[in-house]
C-alpha cells in the first residue's frame, strides 16, 4: 500500500465507525487516528482489525491543557486534533457518512489511491491547463503552456468530492432537498494561483510537512456563534498560504458517496451568520498579501491571525476570538510537535 | 434551432468544406462565413444546401484596403476576418479538421448546442465552484459560496475541447507522437478572474457583442516569423479585457473529434520562437492592468497594443509590428462595423 507508514487516516466521530466496513479493503494498512466529539465517555467501537489511537475531550484537555481552548467541541471542526497529533507527513480525513463510491464503470473507487496520487505529483497553480491534470496519464500540457512551469510545484492539498448528497448550503439544501449528484467529472485539477474556493472537510488530504500548521478548523460549535464554517476556514486561510509559499491546491477526483444530508434546520442555525459573514471574509482572503519574510506555515499563519484580527473584529468580535484560538493553536501545534 | 438568426459559423480553410457533410444535422440551418487562406484563385467547393459567404484574399484587400495588413495571409489566423464581416451577436468557429465527437453514451455531440448553453448562462470568474458550472442541471453553488455573486456575469468566451488529436506543441507532439485524448470530461467551468490561459481556436464561440473587437488573431503565417500563436494571443488578450470589463470565460464541454495532427516538424518550425516568448509574454499578460476609465472592448484593446509595444518590443521587434496590426485592426473593425 501506498505511503502504509507515511500516512494517517483522521476521523471526527460521535459513533461507532460501523462505516469502516466498507473502507477495510482501504484503509485497514493505515493507521488511524480517531477523534471522539461530544460526551468523552461515551464508548466509541472501531471495528476489529484496525490499527487506532482515540482522542475524546478528555484526553485533548489533559494534552493540551488551557491550550484546548483553540480545539472546538460539539462539531467535527475537533478534527483538527487528530492532525496536530499525528506524527506522519500525509493526512487523510474522512466523514463518518462518507462511503465508497462506484465509478462510471462500477468499479469500487478507491479515494485514498487517488488523494496519495495527487499528492505525490505536481501541482500547476502558475498557469491554467485546459486539459486538467497534465501528470495523469494520457494528458499532457497543452500546446501555449510555458516550458519553465512544467515542472509544477509541490502539492499540498487535494480536495476530493462527492457523489449522492452533494455539500450545500441550508439555504440550497431547503430549495433543493432532493438534489443528488450524479455527475462522475472524470477530472483533477490545480486551483490557480490568487483563487480562494470552498474548501470542503469530507473527503481531504494534505501534505502535513508543507501546510500542516495553516489546517486549522477555527472555533465552532458549542460556546460558538457558527458552525459548518472549519473546513472553509481552514480552506481559505491554507489557499492564501500555499499561494505565498508556492505549493499547490487540487481539486476533483476521488469521489466519495455521501450518504446522509445533515438537517437543512440545523444547518441553517449553524450557518445563517456564516451566510452574512462570507460576503466579507471572502473579499478579505482575496485581497491578502503576505510579506516576504514570512517563510514558514508557522509564520504565515499567525501574520494571517494579526490581519483577521484587524480586518474583521469589525464584522463581528467573533474575529478577535477566532485570531486569539489562531495563535494558541500555533503555540498548541509547535508544543506538541517538538516534542515527539 | 437556437440563435438561429444570431449566430455565424466562421470557417477558415483552404479546401473543399467535405468535412461540414457530417455536421450537416447541426450546422445547416446557420449562416456560413468561409475564409479562404491560401492562392484566392482556387475554388473552394461547400457542400449543398448550406447558406454561406466566402471572402478570399482578394475579398479581404478589396473590403479592407491598406487595413488588409492585419490580416494574416497562409495561416488560420484569417479566421479573424470573419469575426469582423459577422453581422451576428455569437460566433461559433472550427477547423475543417474537426468533425462530430461522440459522447461516452455513444451519442453524437451537437457541439455548438452546447457553446450556446454555455453562452447564454453566466460565468462565475469571481469564486470557484468545485462542482464546476453551478447553472448546470443537477449542480448549484457549494456551501461556502458567498450569495451575492449567484448571479454570476455575462459569459463573453465558449473554450470547447478536442478528443482524439489533442492540442499539443510540436515539441510534445514530437515526444509523444501517438497520444490520443481519450477522456471525456463531463465539466464546464469559468476560468477565474486574473488567471489566463491556453485559448485554442478549434472549437470556440464567443459573444460577438461583449468581446468580438478584442478577438483579433495577430499576425502569423506569410511574411512573420511566427505561426500558431493566433489563438492564444486572442486568448490572452481576451482575457485581460475580459476580467476588466466583467465578463466571464468558460472551458470544458463540447468536445469535437480532431482527426489529423499537424506535421510537428512544420509546427515546431512555425512555433519555435513563440516557445522562448511565451516565456516572457505570459508574465507581460498576467500583470497587464488597465485604467478604469477603459470601459469598452475597442478602448481596452488600443490601451493593451500601447502596452504591448512598450513591454514587448524589448522581446522582439516583431511586437512593435503586432502593435501596429492591433490598432488597425481596431480601426478595420469600426469601419466595417459601423458602415453596417
Amino acid at each position: 500500500m501506498a505511503l502504509k507508514d507515511e500516512l494517517d487516516i483522521v476521523i471526527p466521530t460521535i459513533r461507532n465507525l460501523d462505516f469502516l466496513e466498507m473502507w477495510r479493503p482501504f484503509f485497514q494498512p493505515y493507521h488511524l487516528i480517531v477523534v471522539q466529539d461530544g460526551d468523552p465517555n461515551k464508548v466509541i467501537k472501531v471495528p476489529e482489525g484496525f490499527d487506532y489511537e482515540l482522542y475524546n475531550r478528555n484526553d485533548i484537555n489533559r494534552i493540551l491543557g488551557p491550550k484546548a481552548s483553540c480545539i472546538s467541541y460539539k462539531d467535527s471542526a475537533c478534527r483538527c486534533f487528530g492532525y496536530m497529533m499525528s506524527k506522519k507527513k500525509y493526512i487523510y480525513t474522512i466523514d463518518d457518512d462518507c462511503f465508497v463510491a462506484k465509478d462510471p464503470s462500477g468499479k469500487d473507487i478507491n479515494a485514498l489511491e487517488q488523494h496519495i496520487k495527487n499528492l505525490l505529483t505536481p501541482s500547476t497553480p502558475h498557469f491554467f491547463n485546459t486539459l486538467y491534470d497534465p501528470y495523469r496519464e494520457g494528458a499532457d500540457f497543452v500546446r501555449g503552456y510555458p516550458f519553465s512551469l512544467r515542472e509544477g510545484v509541490p502539492t499540498a492539498i487535494s480536495h476530493g468530492l462527492w457523489l449522492n448528497i452533494p455539500d450545500y448550503d441550508a439555504p440550497t439544501q431547503l430549495v433543493k432537498p432532493s438534489e443528488r449528484n450524479t455527475r462522475y467529472v472524470d477530472a483533477v485539477m490545480t486551483i490557480p494561483k490568487g483563487t480562494v474556493f470552498p474548501m470542503c472537510g469530507m473527503n481531504l488530504a494534505f501534505n502535513r510537512e508543507l501546510i500542516g500548521p495553516a489546517m486549522y478548523f477555527g472555533l465552532m460549535g458549542d460556546g460558538q456563534p457558527i458552525g459548518r464554517y472549519d473546513d472553509m476556514w481552514a480552506g481559505w486561510c491554507c489557499k492564501v498560504i500555499t499561494d505565498h509559499l508556492g505549493y499547490g491546491v487540487k481539486t476533483g477526483l476521488p469521489y466519495i458517496w455521501h450518504s446522509k444530508a445533515s438537517n437543512p434546520f440545523v444547518n441553517l442555525k449553524k450557518e445563517y451568520k456564516g451566510i452574512f459573514w462570507q460576503e466579507d471574509i471572502i473579499p478579505f482572503f482575496q485581497g491578502v498579501k503576505l510579506p516576504a519574510d514570512c517563510t514558514t506555515v508557522e509564520q504565515c499563519y499567525i501574520e494571517l491571525s494579526k490581519q483577521v484580527r484587524e480586518k474583521l473584529s469589525s464584522v463581528d468580535p467573533y474575529f478577535g476570538k477566532l485570531a486569539d484560538a489562531m495563535v494558541t493553536w500555533i503555540e498548541a501545534w509547535t508544543e506538541v510537535n517538538s516534542s515527539k
